[in-house]
């Protein structure tokens, strides 16, 4: 692979007009096409991990919902997802996420395809962005109602409700966790496009 | 400088001696100089934007401060913004992100000074990211917060504090809103490194 010292002149290489007809010249050309070939495998599987963290958030706070087994003639304790608008913009944006990982499959096949596709790359780039800018909100949005529901605030006056619905909090946090899972292996996919864009 | 139009062919320029020794060479890769210096130039320009949006956040955020015109004897009714941990981490985080932009306009102005150093771009393009991160996660949360002091929550009983705290609760917004605008020209950033990592 060349490095590039960017003071010596590009000499047109004629091994780039076909792969493998002049292989002492293409060598080079073929090296840095495994490498972003070998690129384009780990972004696969990464986007195949972010797909299992942002589903399993989605349907970890999707479900979490709690009764309390006690009742009084006119009110039954109740907590579910969707009493705060928080967690129910968290469903959304995670099922979003994820929605947009699995469509976005194919365009990570095609950059294993044809590693020196720049298209493909750039579009992955641009989403990802948006796609980590989402999951943060949401992840960090119901961080803090979950911090909320486990601490309480005394200075506002809200009490904490996890010494009720303690289930309820527990598979909320795990969903939260998984959404902070997303979040990190959505900036390595970003961090990756960012090498697979650079010049040699 | 020269708008590169790629299609055409280069003609050796005779203002283009100047710079080089070998102008018949020369000229398509200071084509690129000039467009990739641009990118340098709007780069530093959007940290400037950037760097007043977040400090601006910190600074709403951490001044915002206020007492009720009245008071009992044991108690005095006063919101601050470290009343609520998510506010004191937003102040932080907005900091950090304000401190962190500023250390990076000497790397930006590299980058304008040698478009082809690859080294500082992608410093810049890592870090970046973990900004984008960094500030979104503040924001988001500061806007759930923000969303139950104006609104409440009659499922847990958290009750809105915006009618007592109007200005508090004003100037919190505020913050949220710069933050949020801090993400997006974030966003921006790292589509340009993106784009100036990018091989030609």
């Amino acid at each position: 692979m060349k490095s590039g010292d960017h003071s010596t002149i590009d000499v047109p290489e004629s091994g780039a007009v076909a792969k493998g007809k002049a292989p002492l010249i293409a060598t080079p050309r073929e090296q840095k096409s495994g490498l972003k070939k070998g690129m384009g495998i780990f972004d696969f599987l990464l986007r195949l991990g972010a797909i299992i963290a942002a589903l399993a958030a989605a349907a970890t706070m999707g479900t979490s919902d709690q009764t309390l087994p006690f009742f009084t003639q006119f009110f039954q304790f109740q907590a579910s997802y969707d009493d705060l608008p928080t967690f129910t913009f968290f469903v959304i944006a995670m099922a979003l996420t994820g929605g947009y990982l699995v469509l976005s499959l194919p365009f990570s096949i095609v950059t294993i395809v044809r590693p020196h596709a720049v298209a493909p790359r750039l579009l992955l780039f641009i989403l990802d962005i948006v796609a980590l800018t989402l999951t943060t909100a949401a992840g960090a949005a119901a961080a803090a109602i979950v911090y909320l529901a486990h601490n309480g605030n005394p200075n506002t006056n809200w009490l904490a409700i996890c010494q009720q619905f303690g289930d309820f909090c527990q598979k909320v946090s795990g969903a939260v966790v998984a959404s902070f899972v997303t979040v990190v292996v959505l900036m390595l996919l970003i961090l990756l496009s960012g090498f697979a864009l650079k010049k040699p």
